[in-house]
């Protein structure tokens, strides 16, 4: 396996993609490509969340296909404290605002591109996944990836942007409708804006995730709309797989139910899991996979094999029909 | 994670040690150290397979455990064409020859111990996990780490070399059974020794393969006992999982009852799986894991989720109670 982690813009150190590349065996695929999955972890846009990268990136490798972990721009720029909320107060930050996260994935699939061959990477069998403000990522970048704002970006043929399937854990898809709950809070709350210190408010935190994403804790409405991929689901819009907790209290479950809504509304293949139990940020929900007990979870963690199988559906393995030695 | 490939033995290319090391993580296990594997591919002592290397150890890691790939001294010496005659005919080389190829074993136990503190290897919990001849080296191990032949050859304190577990897939386990299936087949065909030609008649496979680990196609019969573990288990032998399928024609799976029942015989915590079908080779069974569709076995490739459950019994994740962020 070849596992290395690569700058994808020079002069930046925070964005970068890391490979978990099969090896070629003449007893294996022989040259032959592989699957491949691009996993965007979670962290609000201020930071990036370890458990949801190398366990997941090693769940699909151990289906056979490549993984690659992407850190895309967030507002603590690589700082690895594991603290969202480290590196907040510094102000507005545009390395991290719309659109560049999800131009991060763009690059990435072009690096990727460049490096199929080496990498027996099937370019056609690409997909995204990711988990919470990941997903919100991987969720936008399925709206996107063919119009200006990534395709013009890039200024290619947006056919060499396209992802084969998007994989959503507990995504953050509509804005509009978070607003309605920032507001809903603050007005019971009787406070304008939580603060950082109050640690793990979801007020407090998606005010931040606000400023470091959008540039403001307040954004306008135009804003709003802009980010909600639930609005811009098109017939373009890949094949999505879709994950969740009811009792997720950090991002509400509705998100995913208005995505499933929105893909069906547009014809777009798509399966949905809402799991009951299960807090936010599970990851794979293994006990391999985790760091503590709460983000075990034998209910959810189901999401890896029917995810599999899902794939299966159109990612392939070229296997040969007999073992190779039968010809030699 | 932390892939790179070790050589074991200084001016020697052919043994190595390759790293399948999770990434520590503040929100994974932060600096507490995980269960390891060490995996032996099988290839007859002629050479050594991939198929049954990177594969398994994916499905190593996958459970939250750090996997080594061993390549042992073999008759091939490193060649990687993947045909296991590729290198017959080449007379008696002592490098390959019992007991190399288990006091390999022992030296990368020893390496991973030197560097077990930086790579957070549990040392209480490291298993070694073989197929075919690379189990019949596991199982070699495990009768002989305590032994003049492994401890004494490395003049440690034995305990410094104790495997946790033993795994072993479609096992050859007792050489005076082989060494008689081998003259009944002769006997049947008229034939002294078939030519290495006739690809793979298992008759000529395992005369190349004596070759190989004991320098000679006509052992006698105190070579065959020291080679045979069903003779030598004891009660320092380790809990054993073993896995076969009976349909095996290579190593017939009478390997792995004697086996099982020498283990019973001497009180040694065991399990045992025998899928009815399925050819010999099948490594992790899985269509990821595989080059061929004879590999694939949706029945035999429970072995892998079967033998997590047996390691969970005696391995452990560290995890903390909660989320490191609510102490923080």
């Amino acid at each position: 396996m070849l596992c290395e982690t690569i700058k994808l813009y020079e002069g930046r150190e925070d964005v970068t993609l890391t490979t978990y590349l099969w090896d070629d065996a003449p007893d294996l695929l022989h040259g032959k490509s592989r699957p491949a999955v691009i996993i965007c972890p979670g962290g609000a846009y201020l930071n990036l969340s370890n458990g949801e990268g190398e366990p997941v990136a090693l769940a699909f490798a151990n289906m056979g296909y490549h993984a690659f972990v992407l850190k895309y721009s967030v507002y603590s720029e690589g700082v690895e404290s594991g603290d969202m909320f480290a590196a907040v107060g510094q102000g507005v930050k545009e390395h991290c605002m719309f659109p560049k996260p999800m131009q991060d994935i763009g690059a990435a699939m072009l690096y990727i591109r460049q490096h199929s061959e080496k990498w027996h990477v099937n370019m056609e069998q690409v997909a995204i996944c990711g988990f919470s403000a990941g997903a919100h990522n991987c969720a936008m970048y399925s709206v996107y990836w063919d119009k200006p704002e990534i395709a013009g970006f890039f200024d290619v043929d947006p056919q060499l942007l396209r992802p084969a399937a998007c994989i959503l854990g507990y995504p953050i898809t509509d804005y509009v409708y978070m607003q309605g709950c920032q507001e809903t809070a603050k007005a019971a709350s009787g406070k304008e804006s939580e603060q950082p210190d109050e640690a793990f408010s979801p007020v407090a935190l998606f005010d931040q995730s606000n400023l470091a994403f959008l540039g403001t804790t307040q954004p306008n409405e135009k804003q709003l709309f802009k980010v909600s991929p639930v609005y811009l689901v098109d017939r373009n819009t890949p094949p999505t797989f879709l994950w969740a907790t009811s009792e997720d209290n950090l991002v509400p479950v509705q998100h995913s139910i208005l995505m499933a809504r929105s893909l069906a509304d547009a014809g777009v293949p798509f399966e949905l899991h809402i799991f009951e139990k299960g807090m936010h940020g599970l990851g794979v929900a293994t006990e391999g996979g985790s760091g503590n007990l709460w983000t075990v979870n034998e209910a959810a963690a189901k999401w890896v094999p029917m995810c599999h199988k899902w794939l299966q559906e159109r990612f392939s393995i070229p296997l040969d029909e007999k073992p190779f030695w039968m010809d030699l």
